[in-house]
């Protein structure tokens, strides 16, 4: 009997209360987007801080601008024990469109499914059970004899209408909340019975280019033929940006972007028939991407390019002959490895002018800009985290990767210099901010338990 | 002393009283775009009739659903004279920004420039100062023994809307209105010098391209990189439409496109300084067509391709992730010679389907298909036409395309298989449509002679 034995034993043992609790933190319509809900967002926060207190941390709900944060402490015995800040959400989606939800989103409940137990409520998933494994696992260690490690936890009310208050918070606390590594549980397994750790997040280059050209919207039928349309430029633009290989072509684009390490490439190959899927379900067969690449690839290690928008000229009902004065496109770059947002926006500016006639011009404006974000492959809380699912869970679990960017990794990359581990316990059928939102028993169950597993090794 | 001299004679003696009945007809506030000028429409529309009554014609208002037509004949006395048909219309744009005219819009004044006497109005020189030289030539010889050859005169009131009424009239007044010949003058000189005469009208055909990709819009973080967006397709497609050498790539497009009787190319050489100009007032200078062509012929005889409006993703302010499902634009054709609208549009289809991949497919909305027109060079009105116009002017008169279209000219083409010939004496500062419209004093005197002299002509 190893020293977690117990611990996993009182997770166990808990089950039921642990159920109950998280019952009444779902009861909470804690919705942030709407100034309706402002005191029931503040009840949830208070509710958090009492349940943390309650497993001997020391809490308090701190007032921001929007609403307000929850922050706690608990400490090891062990004064040299690593440091660890666990993030995550307490306010939900709305729920609507509320005649859709077979029970009402706020009165959480069991439902007996096929593939096992799903508990059902607005925030089940996303993100209240998930921040529940967690708290869970601590209640092990505190009724167990203590943590290994020292904890912050940091919960915010925001997180569904883009944090606001985060990066001033983060700013004016920083002392309090840099850790060694931050745990972020806003993620997903791979599938109901292999975990994954997210590794890598994209990042994200974006302008608004807008080609001129005449002084005044022309008419097509007098000036077409002669006059130059910015449409025509800015399409043959956008037509260049990729080569016949799927490959992006701006000057120095793929400077800082490395091959994946073999051992991640080979168990994507593995997971690739799921991968095709993905595309199947939006209706589309034929991946777009770079030649020669898998589709995870495409979209977790690989760069892409896309254009989010483009307008100029009519865009109404019917026709309109003009050869319009303007023309403007939103392009956007994911970016990965160690690729510069700043130096490709550049890059992107001078590949734009090389291509428009003398008499042309165009106007830029930057939308977005942020690098992308790695955990090294060779991080030792990397493998020590691996062994701990693969214990709970019996499967290697998976590195993957995430396209889109999750932002306050990134926040507490810049502000605090601080990397995030991301490890989630939900499932892509979890219906997050649709109705009927569910969250697996198992994941909350085995979840907890794997957090368990986590703070064990990472305090060895 | 040729039959010509008196006619132009009496039109000299006439010019006080012609300036007169100008004014009197400049004084309607025919505004057809606005209901609360009904009144004024049909008062001009009742004036034209009169007038068109005193100098001898049979002459009535029609109703419409819209702005009554006003028809007038008159016989000349030879029975196989030729019959000509003469269009113009009474209405007229609104005067706004009314602040920024001199003098009232429809308080009609002379006024001395350095060029010489210029009639101020709404309308002066749109139309009904063009309008008027022909009905002052008429009057020249009804007042000298008697027309030349058979007119029927064409009014109508609704050309600054469109001529909603105008297909459903001529094709239920056909035989009344089909003539040899239409006089349409609705265009302009080349200069103030040099007359011109418009023996080309450039074709159109529109069609709106929708490409669809996914089954909805994605998120361009998840899906950046694997999922096909089509905004770049139809950038590739838009792109694809020209070659390096500004040549259209459809193929097929060159079908039944001729070049210029050298004659007229000769002429159009000459005329290149002032063609150049024209891109500079909007602020242009590289002109943007085929290679080796001149802007006259860009413009005038050669076929162009203009996307007039393209959009999707997300054109709002800021920026949104998004990897859209579908992506349009509105592109055009501007047509000439024997070239086929229909086969166009045709062409195009298969163009865009050639090059969309496999899962993904194009939607087609046919907006206008309409030929090109043509006065043949050969035809013996316009060498005649020309022989008169000269002898006005002491200037060769300048044969000129048109780029954009004028409907009414399509409408007798197809309604009434009857062929344009297209002469005014507008010059392109006459501000039509903006404060301060003018008509030189010299269009209206010289004008009203050169019908006279075409009358004459066109008799023989």
């Amino acid at each position: 009997m190893t020293a977690l034995d117990p611990v996993l034993a009182k997770i166990d043992g808990n089950l039921e209360a642990a159920l109950g609790r998280l019952f009444d933190f779902l009861r909470f319509r804690s919705i942030s987007t709407d100034p309706a809900y402002k005191d029931e967002c503040a009840k949830a926060a208070e509710w958090l801080a009492a349940e943390l207190a309650s497993i001997g941390c020391g809490a308090s709900v701190r007032a921001t601008a929007g609403h307000p944060m929850v922050l706690a402490n608990i400490k090891a015995k062990r004064p040299d024990a690593p440091h660890l800040l666990f993030y995550g959400h307490y306010d939900v989606q709305p729920p609507d469109p509320l005649d859709l939800w077979e029970t009402p989103p706020f009165e959480p409940r069991i439902a007996e499914a096929k593939g096992g137990k799903q508990i059902i409520a607005r925030g089940a998933a996303d993100d209240k059970g998930q921040l529940m494994t967690f708290v869970e696992a601590v209640r092990g260690f505190t009724e167990t004899g203590g943590v290994p490690c020292h904890i912050t936890f940091f919960f915010e009310g925001e997180e569904e209408t883009g944090s606001p208050s985060l990066p001033a918070f983060l700013a004016d606390n920083a002392a309090e909340l840099r850790a060694d590594l931050a745990l972020v549980c806003d993620t997903g397994m791979w599938d109901k019975q292999t975990p994954a750790i997210t590794i890598m997040l994209r990042g994200l280059a974006i302008e608004e280019v807008a080609i001129k050209a005449a002084n005044r919207d022309l008419h097509s039928g007098i000036f077409g033929g002669a006059a130059v349309n910015p449409i025509h430029l800015l399409a043959k633009i956008i037509a260049g940006l990729h080569d016949s290989k799927g490959r992006i072509t701006l000057p120095g684009f793929y400077d800082g972007v490395s091959e994946l390490p073999e051992q991640i490439a080979q168990q994507w190959r593995g997971l690739a028939p799921r991968g095709s899927e993905f595309l199947k379900e939006v209706g589309l067969s034929v991946p777009a991407g770079e030649e020669g690449r898998g589709i995870l690839e495409m979209v977790w290690s690989r760069p892409s390019c896309d254009v989010n928008g483009i307008f100029g000229g009519y865009t109404g009902k019917g026709s309109k002959t003009v050869l319009p004065a303007e023309a403007s496109a939103k392009v956007s770059f994911r970016l990965v490895g160690a690729q510069d947002p700043v130096q490709i926006a550049k890059s992107l500016r001078a590949f734009v002018k090389e291509r428009l006639p003398a008499d042309c011009h165009a106007e830029f404006k930057p939308l977005a800009s942020s690098p992308a974000l790695e955990l090294p492959f060779t991080s030792p809380a990397l493998t020590l985290t691996r062994q701990a699912l693969r214990d709970e869970w019996g499967k290697e679990p998976v590195l993957i990767g995430c396209g889109g960017s999750i932002p306050v990794v990134g926040d507490f990359k810049r502000s605090l210099g601080m990397d995030s581990l991301l490890i989630g316990f939900g499932l892509e059928d979890d219906r997050m901010h649709s109705p009927n939102e569910k969250y697996e028993f198992s994941s909350f169950h085995k979840g907890a338990r794997s957090w368990a597993r986590i703070l064990n090794v990472l305090a060895s």
